[in-house]
């Protein structure tokens, strides 16, 4: 197996035969029972490396009677070692700032901070090693040129750059491949007109965003007269939202860039998070394990599922020395399949992505809706005008789903009886697919706010009047 | 000399001593005529290198008389090579698209692309080779070095990460240095908010921004009920905006965050741009001759001016094999001094920093004003509300010049008498430092708009008049 050692170190002056469509042919294609038992011996590394250096760990796995000698199979694994949360981390770092108790190196070796927004309470703050950067780097480099893309490809990564991990890692994958990079950047004001500018001068090989970045920045360019196949990208590749997994959205960005779609990505605190991404060859994602072992479990008990059901991922890190992650629960919902993959690597496939999280999804009087699934039928409808939102009424006592439908010029220029036969298309389509009874209301083309990041789609007007009845009861 | 030859090649692992206040003892304080010597030698180096690679030089230089065999001192340098114009470039690129008849690498060895915003026009395309990217990393680790920063302290980048270089230098060089990156970003929205709360939790050794941002960043942090000494930042390092060589503004900020300032940056086009920067010890600016050649010249001969005296300075990349700089005018101004600076370098002073670009001047009924002068003067002013703006119009034939000035909440309370009294001695104080009668007008604190990037503080309403009368002169 090519450079697999913990902790990890790679020759940054390593690259596969040109013709080549593996970077590492070996670990890529090899024996899944024979891969099974390397990752076993990695996270008894992994799990002794952890217990040393981290408090967070230690107190974990003590009160649940684990210690990283008791791992004898990767089923011990699921059966002994407990899940973490996200919470479990805030409180980590709660307990012990800045960086949590679970960070195993000294501070001084901290290459970079990034963190999540902070925009609902307290941010996560993520601490990431000098050689974890080095791995990260070989990781993603390595996952695009699964995708593709070869040294001397230009990559327009149009995220923004700040505490969000997304575009610093397509980045970082971008400088290990020996591409050339285009920080472009994404949030300031001006920035996607401009976008349209340079990429029609450009004309890199690919491109890096999140989906509703990219369809918001194809209808600026029509609006300034250009067609976005004019940028003849050959790859469009995302992470941030499911988008690029949902036919709908896949097909119609690569309809309008006359390009393949690509999905990325598992979670930041996960990073290399592109340890979940489709190929050249195969839609959905592959489940890259000898970068991060993926357990796609059960929400409730969390052991494994068999291949063909649905679950939660649950992530460990095998490349990662500062704040390893073990056993984090994603929270998102899944899919896998034993591979190989269409691509031909010997790793278990995601056919569907990572499509929406649990928590993302909502009961409207007991039926579970997915906003990705009304996103997909959508951009499957003809006249549908590129935007909407779900919104989540409470009339008197009960909930109600209202979507909010943008429809194109065309639709609208026919007049009032062509947008009521949209609507009640919309209507029957919403009441059959979903199971309830949906409002539509159909607006023109624009109405609704488009994003450089990702879209907010759902807006629950019935946590307004739970906060309204909280207060009223607290009042009291 | 440590680490001298062309093409650069560093060792990335090379830390001077701990003790050492210079990352290159020898170079930094060398006897300057025998670093003169050694540049001559490099010039020579580079002059050859562009003539072989780049038609753009040998068509300007075949036609001026000039060939890299006449180089025998630096006097024929400032007498022989003909010195060329942000145009030139422009025109190099119309001419040779994407990148330009001055690229001498292969395009496929292009690290980078970064640019001009091009908000005005067609935007400039800088190409950045992978070893350049290396070298521009050294030099920047090297000055920040001499700010005072060490490996493992953490640096916080709020600039915006885009085409622009400047967080993007900032970041290169702390990455090199071994310190911890905290790469922020700027210019989305709600941004400010998020960096007071994390500056708050991180507490970094320095800040890297522009002087309008810091400010802004204060201001924010003030109405947030924090003050920004609690940032128990060691240094802030601006580029962008001469603000942090200008007095008034230094010393407000400085002393808002207790903090040291340091002024840093030459121009994008001469990454690395670091070139020219302060250091622990010295106030405005040390020009790092051995990074890049600076010569201060007479702006309509370019032959160097004596020490003491004002000019324009004319930059020559030494370190740079992409798209080597030759005698690049800056058109910005400033005064050197020779060497030893304050901190015991030899190479020359820059005491003043670059105080305005020749082109931001503006002459109002003969008078040359320098908006950064007003800057400087109202920092100093008691009573100033931290904003203003600075507007030329044109009544009937004359032109008058106009300041609109915020004032403290302090003095505003004060009312009708106090505010009067405020505008009077802006007015007299401004008609004697200026020499022109100034129009000035007193507004309320955090009347006008803040930027999180280079304020633009200078409206000309002539310009509008100008093109009125030329769109008029058209049409008859």
């Amino acid at each position: 197996m090519e450079f697999w050692s913990f902790p990890p170190k790679y020759d940054n002056s390593y690259l596969p035969d040109a013709g080549s469509k593996y970077w590492f042919p070996e670990r890529e294609t090899m024996d899944p029972g024979k891969r099974d038992a390397a990752i076993l011996e990695r996270l008894k590394q992994v799990t002794a490396y952890a217990y040393k250096n981290a408090p967070f760990y230690r107190t974990i796995w003590d009160e649940a009677g684990f210690h990283p000698d008791h791992l004898k199979s990767l089923e011990d694994f699921e059966d002994k070692v407990p899940v973490i949360k996200k919470a479990d981390i805030r409180e980590a770092q709660a307990r012990a700032p800045l960086f949590g108790d679970h960070l195993c190196i000294d501070e001084k070796d901290i290459f970079r901070v990034h963190g999540t927004s902070g925009t609902t309470g307290r941010p996560t703050a993520f601490a990431i090693g000098r050689d974890d950067w080095d791995a990260i780097s070989n990781a993603h480099a390595r996952i695009m040129w699964g995708m593709g893309l070869r040294p001397g490809d230009i990559i327009f990564v149009a995220a923004v750059f700040s505490l969000y991990l997304g575009a610093w890692g397509a980045l970082a994958g971008s400088e290990r491949l020996g591409a050339t990079s285009l920080p472009f950047g994404a949030g300031a004001a001006g920035m996607t007109s401009r976008a349209v500018m340079w990429l029609k001068d450009v004309k890199p090989k690919a491109f890096y965003g999140t989906p509703s970045f990219a369809l918001h920045l194809a209808e600026t360019a029509k609006d300034e007269g250009v067609d976005p196949r004019e940028f003849e990208m050959g790859i469009l590749f995302f992470s941030g939202e499911p988008g690029a997994s949902i036919p709908g959205v896949r097909d119609r960005i690569a309809e309008t860039y006359g390009a393949r779609v690509i999905d990325t990505g598992s979670m930041a605190e996960m990073t290399p998070w592109m340890n979940l991404a489709g190929s050249a060859e195969t839609d959905g994602m592959v489940a890259w394990q000898d970068v991060v072992y993926t357990e796609v479990c059960d929400p409730t008990t969390f052991r494994r599922v068999p291949y063909g059901e649905r679950g939660t991922p649950v992530y460990t890190h095998l490349e990662r020395t500062s704040q390893p992650m073990i056993r984090l629960v994603s929270g998102d919902l899944t899919r896998w399949e034993a591979g190989p993959t269409p691509c031909g690597r010997t790793y278990p496939h995601l056919p569907d992505g990572v499509f929406g999280r649990i928590d993302d999804s909502f009961t409207i009087r007991g039926e579970n809706i997915y906003p990705s699934e009304i996103d997909s039928a959508l951009n499957q409808i003809e006249g549908y005008g590129g935007e909407h939102r779900i919104i989540i009424t409470r009339d008197a006592a009960m909930d109600e789903l209202k979507i909010m439908v943008e429809t194109t010029a065309q639709i609208a220029a026919q007049g009032k009886s062509a947008i009521d036969a949209f609507e009640q298309k919309l209507k029957d389509d919403f009441n059959r697919m979903l199971g309830v009874r949906t409002y539509v209301e159909v607006v023109p083309e624009h109405t609704i706010p488009r994003t450089d990041f990702k879209a907010r789609r759902v807006i629950d007007d019935r946590e307004v009047f739970r906060e309204f009845e909280a207060n009223l009861a607290e009042k009291k």
